[in-house]
């Protein structure tokens, strides 16, 4: 079933971990410079997340006494510290998520650099200390970013796709583990509509969308394997597809036999396992790579 | 379940209100307006509206006793005066929907207000009086448009996103009622199929389609909350989707425990429980906002 | 249920007519005209229609003693007259669905007007009569073409939205009878996958797809209404789809309450009503509309 | 149910085939040349293929003693040497997938004889032979393909839709086998996702995808024809969507009486069956056709 097993601590059959983006209206803010401040739907949409999912997000995770990751870009932290300090007083992780969302692959390492900087200091500033995990906006990680994250001595990139379990991404500078996402658990596809980013679905059902979530935990379950949703306040902490979302993790939590954890346990777990674990080697040089075709 | 939890009148148990956008072919002669007039296909699906779906749509609810909320542009008004005769009679609202249904940011605010103030005097002249509810063209409502509604006495608006119950937007020249719209609960994804707009859907089937809003109401129910579909007679009103519908309408109506009515009772009855409602400021000042990223 | 509701014949309880635009591969040639010969997986896609698809389609209908109707692009009609005369032998009607299936807003009306005689010599020369019957490919249809339908005599047109039942399209020089279709009962949103026409959508599978076709029906066949899927050879005959549709066609011959018939017998039917029809005044006339908006 | 059905050998009621285009990264090194060595997440999403899926793949095909195809761009094979192998071990069919995934419809033909040209030596060379079949990317097969494909002697092409079971492709210079495929049972429309290539759908859940397939499976088994799912291991390779197509796979290997082989036995059985094969002509000559329409 898998190359590379992983076996989980406390007899555990499978982990999983929840983990929610948190977005805000950075989305439309840098997606639409020029006047998003005039655009109050997508706008407060967006605000949607931190302002009312966060608190019923939190609310679950206090009553079933569970400790997820949340990924934070710094202007959001910024703009709503009552969230950062509400996310950090439960016991929660808060990862680092670029500064206001902007697309790494939209404009130059340089402007890149300062952005990631940037945010990074807004995290030491609420958080007492550097994040040990990263996700980039839109997956959109870049070499240099790898880079940027093995300089800063971050644990994990949440990022890349090339597995289904954890697995040691390899530069010439040092090492990351990389717990790999899957469009498959992302809730943008079921859920988001959004004309501003010109992404518009046809926004399933709550039950309907869960339920495809809930079919890759049962085969992660069934393997042993790991399962991650990534997820939006704004999207799936909607409070119907929360309710079908919180109704499967009680569920989890119930069968007692999965690690529901933070991201940073998962990597130290995957860090700890050593040679067992899937390598990837990755050139992060300079060298751009010749076009396949001509 | 809800930071600013509401109770409704009369020991109900949860609040709903059905609405529609009657745009009809407002919409491509709007949004195609160099040859609109040859479009005969999407006028004549606009028309399905206020002829066919309208009147459909107050049958069952003179059946069921029920008075609901109509949002309608000026135009369209003016255009089917039976409709808004046949909507009146049977003592439903309709609110402010733009002159012709053109999204606010396609225009200056000057030709904005120009547009919106036609549609004022055409309700003015057709319903007796000025709307007391107004709903953003796409939601694209504008803090230019929010001050217009505080100077005009709107009680509401409906076009924000921020929460899932009615909530205050304050501003510095005043306040006003949102009651917040959901793309979850919109029948655009679901139905609509308009290459004229660029917004081709895969059509979801009646009952695949309207389990969508119904598993949003459960949900809703079940924690005391509100439910607000934002319907268009062209797509919802068609003969099977309304059935579907409707069967959910008479269920909840059988109950007896849902308060189901127009609106304007939701942001009276939401105005009224003053310092337990949420707040939202919101800076309506004429100073554009610093881009987020270089 | 109905504002216009119409009996049928012999005291069925509904009426229903199965209609099939053939289109083949002249949606890929006049949609990729520089290069539509170099694209065989298109054309083949297209092809598969009328030499597949179609004699599927006939032997039901031989099977089931149906008399249904076809649309047919004369140009479709020279290049596969093997089709048109299987069709032919089984008495079934062949529709007037222009010369290529050129969108009818993407030239001028003279050039309208010449392809629309090429394809009526087309059904002369091979079928031996002027068409009955009219549908626009994409539903373009124009007031032009309304009247240039009533010059020529149509009885019917199949391409405007503006009721659920026939109606009566009347313009300063005439009338036709209007068999609405419907974006609910096309099969392009459940099934086409076409990115040379930049028409792309998730494609369903087979009883997903073809389920909302037979909702339709059931709200139809309830309401004592009419039901009219407008399907192509290429999409809803493939093997998989054509047998779930097939089976409900099978059920609906079974119970013989339903009047399935060709859209001429419908059309016929509807103009015998007399005055009881539905009537909708349009303006053929050549002024351009004011565009609604400064 | 077919013009022209097919027996199968060993009296089997039926043919299937499952066939896997081994893609990888060389999608977005194609489509972004630019600077698709930045955009890691699509590389990422891509290297799942060869190195995580197709492993899990083969183990299935083992247990269950399967023979099947995959088709493999050159790029893609010398890119994953191991894959190659092991794919060979097991005694599978490679065909040629041309030489890093490019559209043949965005060059000249004469770069297309060149990278045709590379990757059949790329076959060669890590295979020992020519490849039997060809596949073109996104099914874009031209004349001067196929009769390249001709020149060099396949036996068999994968990309045209002309049919349901397999055909004759005839042309002036020789004759080809048609496996044709369908979009209907193609992993790209429920489950790609790639801003890279803009094809973004809203991802389905791995049973409802899967369902799809297996409903066109249960067509073709009825009336004893051909299933050929067109896959790539990124999408259907993942764990939770293999699992359901490995239950629907070992249920037509428990039932007995479906012959699942590769694509290279089912072309020899195709054209053993000599004249009762459907044939097509194919007008491969270099004058291009006349535009339908003016």
């Amino acid at each position: 079933m898998f190359l590379h097993p992983m076996s989980w601590p406390n007899g555990k059959k499978c982990a999983a971990s929840v983990t929610f983006d948190i977005d805000a209206d950075s989305l439309v803010r840098v997606g639409r410079p020029k006047d998003a401040d005039l655009r109050l739907q997508p706008i407060s949409m967006g605000r949607y997340g931190p302002t009312v999912a966060v608190p019923r997000i939190l609310e679950t995770y206090r009553r079933l006494e569970l400790t997820q990751t949340f990924f934070m870009p710094g202007w959001v932290m910024e703009e709503y510290p009552d969230t950062v300090e509400a996310i950090l007083k439960d016991g929660h992780e808060i990862g680092h998520h670029s500064w206001a969302h902007e697309d790494p692959m939209e404009h130059s390492d340089e402007v890149e650099a300062e952005l990631f900087e940037r945010a990074l200091d807004t995290h030491i500033k609420m958080t007492g200390h550097k994040p040990r995990g990263y996700r980039a906006p839109v997956y959109s990680i870049t070499p240099a970013i790898v880079n940027r994250l093995i300089e800063h001595d971050f644990l994990y990139d949440s990022s890349m796709m090339a597995d289904d379990l954890p697995y040691e991404v390899v530069t010439n500078s040092g090492s990351l583990i990389e717990i790999p996402p899957h469009w498959g658990t992302d809730d943008w596809p079921p859920f988001a509509h959004m004309g501003e980013l010109d992404y518009i679905m046809p926004v399933r059902g709550p039950s309907d969308g869960i339920k495809a979530f809930i079919e890759e935990f049962d085969a992660m379950y069934e393997a042993g394997g790991f399962w991650m949703p990534v997820l939006h306040p704004f999207l799936t902490g909607r409070l119907a597809r929360w309710r079908e979302l919180e109704r499967h993790i009680e569920r989890i939590v119930e069968q007692g036999d999965v690690w529901l954890t933070s991201m940073e346990n998962i990597a130290e777990h995957a860090k700890s396992t050593g040679s067992r674990l899937r390598q990837e080697n990755l050139d992060t040089g300079s060298t751009p790579a010749t076009p396949l075709t001509p």
